[in-house]
């Protein structure tokens, strides 16, 4: 479009044409609504091959805050809280979403090196917790992020331990996989190993982040809670009336290992990048394993970066800048952001 | 696709082309997400000028559901209630979407014939409430369906008139517009005339029954709403991240009366089918004004039809059937399925 | 006090003498807050008593309204919808409490002589139901208020068909008791037996009406919804800290028949005024079981009771007045009420 | 009782006798029920006259919770955040009850010494918080919590100061009064300059653990929001039908100096406790302004203390125990304490 190179949020980019491909591919006849057309059949026999699990369910939504919120309504009680990082998405950028939907639930923050949650801290607060008194909202859901918010990642191992130990106090267990196929191209696990496998109850998958159209989805391994979240969708208004255009989206996108080529790629571009950066002598906050970055430089040269096309947020605190690859980003954006970096700099 | 010729439901047809290539128009270079796009900030010139209406707001939500329940809990107080025909889709089909979003908000159904509320009817609901009495909950919003769910519709006078009477009571009015192009296409009247000029707050603004892919709309014409509206979406995860994709619909239904010209189609193909219908002898329940009719058919006439490969649902009472046509449907469907009634009347 | 004579509400009554005494005699030393102290460990035995239910759970809370819409939303989930008759409390008169509590759960009146529900019209609601379709509210609670609004009243025999009709569809059953006490003073029959024995799950025991000072009751039946109702209650706020108080209240109406007395009394009064009235040629809606009648005067009438003292509403339609006795009614009261109106016809 | 002495909470000592005999007095003739009787008017009356405050609006409510969480619902918009001590009761000991009633708002605690938010804690949470972006719960409310729950209090220049910070981002201010009577008897300054005076919209007040014995109380300064309070109690089940019983309580209790004197009883025994207990070398985590305290003491020590007779909590860290004095603590009770606490430390 213009010469700009976007590193802003993998939000910016636009959609994969094996996406718009499949969309089109639907127009054909009619089909009943809500779901009960055989494209949204065929949805589900996807998820269940590519997640091995053949009681798998899954709800295409609008959006990743719908995926979030909807998943942990349903996991925890009106009284009940959710534990999370205390910089986790759902806590942070979804407006009381959750507090909203589950009827008065509430999450709690705990700290953590990296925005990654580890044994002690969930340890630390159950000790905390006033177990069976009424007065204290009880920990019933704990939910992690796969990748974070500020891009590092848990592998199969630390969900697994993190899950157990929330199972051990009765709580349920959701994943926050806004960019999980970036999490999954870089371990190399399958996706159940990172999920059900891991002891995780209901999965955000995020799919518009990573060059779908507009859909995300709820992906459900207990099959006792899916009554409840067919209720849920349709009364939070999140069950599309042609519904087939959005489920051959995560249809497609899951179809012969798209969704992670297209994070490979975005992940490819962030290590080609990253390598570049520290190679200028610039100081990233944490070696990125996937598409996100956030480097220190100062005021005067991020002013400079911005002059010369790049796009990016001034977050992470004070001097930092984000910087977000996409399925889309090209060897010769991140060549050319390089140069830029570099003339800024002198 | 096959023989079968579709009368279930307009949301069980296709999308128009021009909405698809709207769509893949949009499929080029990066935009921030959440709305702050260019092709969102066309939208709004667009429905500002369609609606004659500068400071109009309109927000893409991804179901006529959403947009109903959000736009009632913002008219509507925590704890005031919702009037409208005890028909009402608000009412019957949203599975208390508005009690939710509302936070305890309830809507009461009032009688009327052909799904119609009238002025005498509301009347004698304000005579029966307890105002100012906080044991009753008090009338807040009039909500009208325009078409109604049983294919009848309100003229501007008509809408004006109980938007006066509700006024009158310092309640706010909304209009379900799930098939508002089918009503304004055959009324003539302009989308102001329908809306705002007859003292509507808030129109949701169906376009997925009528050719459109993913979306419908909130159109809201009172600026101290807006605000209120932003963080409702926002929490109720109805803001789509890549909101060109579903600005980019709406725009392009409402471009050169794309809309009207698609309910055109329909209305234009229900008036055929009713003719051929009564001319056969087959009773209608009402006149249909736009392109959902009832038909009063023997069961095993109705078997026949089916057999035949009509696709139709058995609703509106014993021995009726709901036929309900769609922008696609051709005056080959309507002289096919005909013939199949005649034959299946023998 | 005055010369008037209380025909308002039994609401308006003051305070049986052993719940004064009960509270006074409780105002001795220190107790842990919240529930956990000696009067409210008795209370539970006496309700497992008077009820011959050993595992039954006793909660007082501040108002009639906070025990029916607490008890509703324990047992409607939030997408589900309560059924009762068209003039019930919980749906006419409580400004949508159980909307709030429950999340979002609707209620729906239904129709029925007397105020009072009957098997067919339950049969009917069920038969338009769609069952399982997430666009309909799914019934899940039955909600049996005795004596009704009305005066009126089910027997056992009665509440155990509708309980089993219920069930036979997956619903739970809740009982608005507000005025059980005149109910089963009139029936003779245990409270068991109107209420677990008959299929109720959760009963709103009502005893401001009847004499008590500050509390009615949910008592539960079903020992599966007790740590629910704890976590409902504590974050309503109706979780008294100083709980001895309140649970004195209850136990002493609940000790030796006293609840069954004061109903009795104020039946007894309602009996002889019942008698008076239709002796004086002036016609009752409906033979009063309990302690409401409506009866048909002029208006002129109504004015000249009120000029002569009698204190009473115009409700029940035009021309008709309600008539409410209560435990401290005295049979000079009546007999002087019943001058006031013989004066009054002439 | 026996011979225990009671330091667990302020909430298990019993009832004053001024209410008890309030309480009797209001036991005469009928009054119309949920506020529309004489006591309650007279209340509004004192109420008015002890604030200073004409247009105040006074609502019984049963409990501490209930008035927080209706007022925090009332001031703080369902999309919105409230700010407040990590420590404070409506965050930790609620139960989610603001997140309800609010319809999803939710509560975030910000650090301080001494349980004391500050002016640089304020600021910093402003700082970060990402104003207008609805992706960030906006903060709507500051609320205050005078004495403390760890026994701390703000005296009107810092209320003054936070309410003004608060106001400049156009947020509006809540101060939860639980035991504000305690903070007046120490401060000497008047209840209004404590309340409206500095900025407060709206006041909890407390008054059952200072020896009411049923209620606390809603103090509404801006009129502006009366009337959706009262929708508001009653859809909570908080409006008692009996309301002049509850009235007469808080009447009673703020007649004639009542509450400060019951409070200056509390302070004074704690004042002689606390003398006591560093006299005999134990150390307290703050020196107590009102009526509790922390003190650091072996486990072995708390073990003897508990064995005669002493009754306390175990909290506030290892190594500490709390203890609360209350209205009826007497100079005898301290002096045995003291001597139990000498006794053990040898």
């Amino acid at each position: 479009m213009n010469d700009t190179i976007e590193f802003r949020s993998d939000n910016s980019a636009g959609c994969a044409p094996e996406i718009l491909a499949a969309i089109a591919a639907a127009n054909s006849g009619t089909a009943l609504a809500y779901g009960a057309d055989d494209w949204t059949a065929a949805l589900h026999e996807r998820v269940a091959e590519v997640f091995e699990c053949p009681h798998v369910a899954v709800f295409p939504v609008a959006s990743g805050t719908a995926a979030n919120a909807l998943s942990l309504a349903t996991l925890c009680p009106p009284w009940g809280s959710v534990l999370c990082h205390e910089t986790a998405h759902v806590l942070r950028s979804e407006c009381g979403a959750t507090s909203m939907f589950s009827g008065g639930g509430v999450i709690r923050g705990l700290p953590g090196e990296n925005s990654l949650l580890d044994p002690d801290a969930l340890e630390q607060a159950f000790a905390a917790t006033r177990w069976n008194d009424p007065h204290d909202s009880q920990p019933s859901v704990l939910s992690l992020t796969c990748p974070t918010d500020f891009g590092t990642i848990y592998d199969a191992t630390q969900v697994t331990e993190l899950a157990r130990l929330a199972r051990s106090r009765g709580m349920r267990v959701h994943l926050d996989g806004a960019r999980i196929a970036n999490a999954l191209a870089q371990l190399g696990c399958s996706p159940a190993e990172l999920t059900w496998k891991a002891g995780v109850d209901i999965l955000s998958l995020g799919a518009t982040k990573n060059g779908v159209l507009s859909t995300d989805a709820i992906v459900c391994f207990d099959p006792a809670l899916v009554e409840q979240l067919t209720y849920r969708l349709k009364r939070a208004g999140h069950v599309s009336s042609k519904m087939r255009f959005q489920s051959v989206q995560i249809d497609a996108y899951l179809r012969d290992g798209l969704w992670l080529d297209l994070a490979g790629r975005a992940n490819a571009a962030m290590e080609r990048l990253a390598v570049g950066i520290t190679g200028l002598g610039v100081e990233l906050l944490a070696d990125p394993p996937v598409n996100m970055a956030f480097a220190r430089v100062d005021a005067s040269v991020a002013d400079r970066l911005e002059a010369a096309g790049l796009q990016f947020y001034r977050m992470g605190g004070p001097g930092v800048i984000r910087l977000v690859t996409n399925f889309a980003t090209t060897v010769a954006d991140i060549d050319a952001a390089l140069g830029h970096l570099s003339a800024a700099l002198r």
